[in-house]
């Protein structure tokens, strides 16, 4: 089998898990992880024994895809970088709509113009969500369906509330309240002297939280609460051609970090082996083509 | 909107609907209906009423898609015959596995030389469940998956059962068992002087039912316990990368003809518009590609 060699860029919550999830492909080899700097924790130097870490994915050899595991909001200025060089690449940029089209639009271009793929938005929600509401929609085009989310921590909430002034660390839990209807509990570790109120207001404000009821509240020590589980339940109760009440309903209990870097990973496989010179979303690529394997026995045993 | 123009082959069960799902279709236009005979009865005639019904496609005028609504087992003859003629084809094939396999490979052939494209056993088994097989693997490779079917009534295996000598009519219920073990309960309308023994070994001989815990019984009217009602629960406990206990579920309670016309009727869409000549599975086909509208204010929506 073809051994696809990967880079890990970022090596946070997701850089962590990816690394794993790489090492755990019978089709790819980890070239090696890219980060800022190259100074290691003691934590992470345990971790990272025998595995290269660079300053410049250049000094990691041939890589074939790069996993972008920096924050969403690193990704826009990131990805091109690479695909520039013919690296093709996975992120898990997660803001829905807009943007999240204007970064497939512009990283269509880098990746046309320069012979290599992008996947933009790998991951659970946007990605593999994304993917089953598509599905959804063509089995009963008709109907209303829900997201609901949680109860569980948003890994893109938490680190948006980490940023603001003032706060060490974030987590933000996600609670359903039915019909894709969410709170956000958003639990805040401080620095010294900075105010509760004030970091309210700017996480209230972000766009992260801006349409959702969310609640702040400051806690001594975000290692003591944190769980990366989550979970997501989705319903769709709709029509196929003339007949009503086609009832569909997904469900998943997860450690998130870890099926998002999974995600990723078998995005990386379409990229490198089936895709042509572009972007594209999850739900606009053949499942198939996450699977490492032979296509032919794949058809005869999973379809 | 580009309209196209659907045939659909047969007239039975999945054909009724699958002419509900045609005309529910935003972009599509029912060319016509081919059926060995015109001849139609009192019920068809009024269902039928400003619809061509004709014994060749030849008489439909241009016809971008044929949906093969005949029984699973005559499509290996016909598919041929429709793509030899430029026509794009969808079928439901039912029988899993190396025949299915088989299928696409001589449909993949005759598709590439005629220039058309053959989307092979579009329904929800094998289809929209093989397509969610195949996410599930991606999102977590390793563990097992289990599906679950009914209670309900399998379309497939009651054309099976009728098709016995002495059957003047049956229905085949599915029974779940758990972790993807299945009772069939099989109802026999009975023809005058015909054997219940001989029907019940003819039934369990059969490739349908051989692997299958069976039990037949004779009933007076088929009709009076006619309900095609179905339904699914899919069950994957996996590890994406190297965590282990990824729960995810995948429950649907349906109307069984319903639902795999209105596949049928997404699975035209890519074939006729996204799809290059060659014979396709639902999980080789981007989900994106099943569905009418524009391609850019879908990705902003719905990813």
């Amino acid at each position: 089998m073809k051994t696809l060699r990967i880079a890990v860029v970022g090596y946070g919550n997701i850089g962590h898990y990816a690394v794993e999830a790489v090492q755990a492909a019978p089709d790819m080899e980890l070239a090696g992880i890219v980060r800022r700097s190259t100074a290691l924790s003691e934590e992470e130097a345990k971790s990272l024994a025998g595995i290269k870490v660079v300053t410049d994915v250049g000094m990691l050899g041939k890589v074939d895809v790069a996993l972008l595991c920096g924050p969403t909001r690193s990704i826009p200025e990131t990805a091109p970088l690479y695909l520039a060089r013919g690296i093709h690449t996975v992120d898990s940029f997660d803001i829905h709509g807009e943007k999240l089209w204007q970064l497939r639009s512009n990283l269509d271009a880098v990746g046309k113009e320069h012979g290599s793929v992008a996947v933009v938005s790998a991951g659970w929600d946007p990605g593999s969500d994304s993917l089953l509401r598509v599905l959804l929609l063509a089995m009963a085009p008709k109907g209303l369906t829900y997201t609901n989310f949680g109860p569980g921590m948003s890994m893109g909430h938490s680190v948006c509330a980490k940023s603001k002034p003032g706060v060490k660390d974030a987590l933000s839990m996600t609670m359903p309240v039915g019909a894709g209807v969410h709170r956000r509990m958003v639990y805040v570790e401080l620095d010294p002297g900075a105010e509760l109120a004030k970091v309210t207001a700017a996480i209230k404000e972000d766009e992260y939280f801006a349409h959702d009821d969310t609640h702040v509240f400051a806690v001594p020590s975000i290692d003591e609460i944190k769980d990366v589980g989550h979970g997501v339940l989705m319903e769709r109760k709709g029509v196929s051609g003339a007949t009503h009440n086609q009832m569909f309903e997904f469900r998943m209990r997860i450690d998130n970090p870890a099926l998002t870097s999974q995600i990723m990973v078998s995005c990386a496989r379409a990229a490198a082996l089936r895709l042509s010179p572009g972007a594209y979303t999850m739900p606009e690529i053949a499942p198939m083509d996450f699977l490492p394997g032979d296509r032919e026995m794949l058809v005869k045993t999973l379809v």
